[in-house]
């Protein structure tokens, strides 16, 4: 079941088959049902998950109960509360399943490790961190320019298959517009 | 000058004076007026820059000629359109000085070589990639949940400096809020 991840990690750095038996020494592979939680809000955060199969949503909910969706991760994409994992603090956020999902869990120990041990992971995970940071700052950026019909489109072109996997609900959410303006846009793209 | 950029690194690693001299010949000072432009929206992105001194924003305009300002860099901070940096495609934003300000230069291919020839380096990037990962992750939710007050509020306490050295104008731009609005708020606390 490793193996995604072994074709995830080779993209960036080849993997001799010794190396990728030492990378795999430091995930433990977790299976959950839809709707089951892998980070609840206040909860100490064991894991960064990399998703092997499935899908999964990153969610806070504010004080009065509303819930806001930062991310949403599917297949080779790496999610956590980032903030509580990498300062082993409480997590801000739920991070929760859309779909039967199985993951490649890595604790920060084990990722600490793992870069220690093996130069290589190190420089995967740097240019995985930097990916990240980029993908933030254009979200950032969109929250600034873009309205919700630009946003939309934005996202459907670039993660189509998002829309068929996510109910509506959620994703107008993810996009902050209601239910019906995403319906509109939807039925006019 | 380079020394500020030396304590801020072994903030993560130490460095020996050979390690430090390795370290510096992949950058360049620069020195800027303020208002100059280290980086112009539709041009190559040539360096990732540390602030030594000063205060810079990030950028973007969009096709009605407003601006959104997706960041403030001070001292100690690293700073770039990042995408355009790593991608090595042209700027979607723009990076101003704000005061004049003194920043050390790193190109992509520095950045490359300084990773490979010093592994403590890539380990220093690592840490500040996941560290610049985590403030987004932060700010994106800062978007979903807050209300401007609550924005206004968390900057002030993080970043108080930030309130003497910004022009209203341009932090109620970054916060999403009027001037008015921003005024009120800076009153009230």
């Amino acid at each position: 079941m490793l193996e995604k991840l072994r074709e995830h990690i080779e993209k960036i750095v080849p993997l001799t088959d010794g190396e990728f038996a030492f990378v795999s020494d430091h995930f433990t592979v977790q299976q959950h049902k839809k709707r089951a939680f892998l980070i609840e809000e206040g909860k100490s955060v064991k894991y960064t998950y990399f998703v092997i199969s499935g899908l999964l949503m990153l969610v806070h909910n504010d004080d009065q109960g509303k819930q806001h969706i930062a991310a949403f991760a599917m297949e080779d994409w790496w999610e956590s509360d980032f903030l509580a994992f990498y300062t082993q603090t409480k997590a801000t956020m739920s991070l929760q399943c859309l779909e039967d999902t199985e993951v490649a869990c890595l604790s920060l120990e084990g990722y600490d490790k793992l870069c220690a041990g093996l130069p290589k992971m190190e420089h995967f995970f740097l240019k995985k961190a930097n990916g990240g940071h980029i993908a933030s700052q254009q979200r950032i950026l969109s929250f600034l320019t873009s309205n919700a019909k630009d946003r939309c489109e934005q996202l459907l072109k670039r993660y189509p298959s998002l829309f068929q996997r996510v109910p509506k609900t959620l994703l107008a959410s993810y996009l902050g517009v209601s239910r019906e303006t995403l319906s509109r846009i939807w039925r006019s793209s």
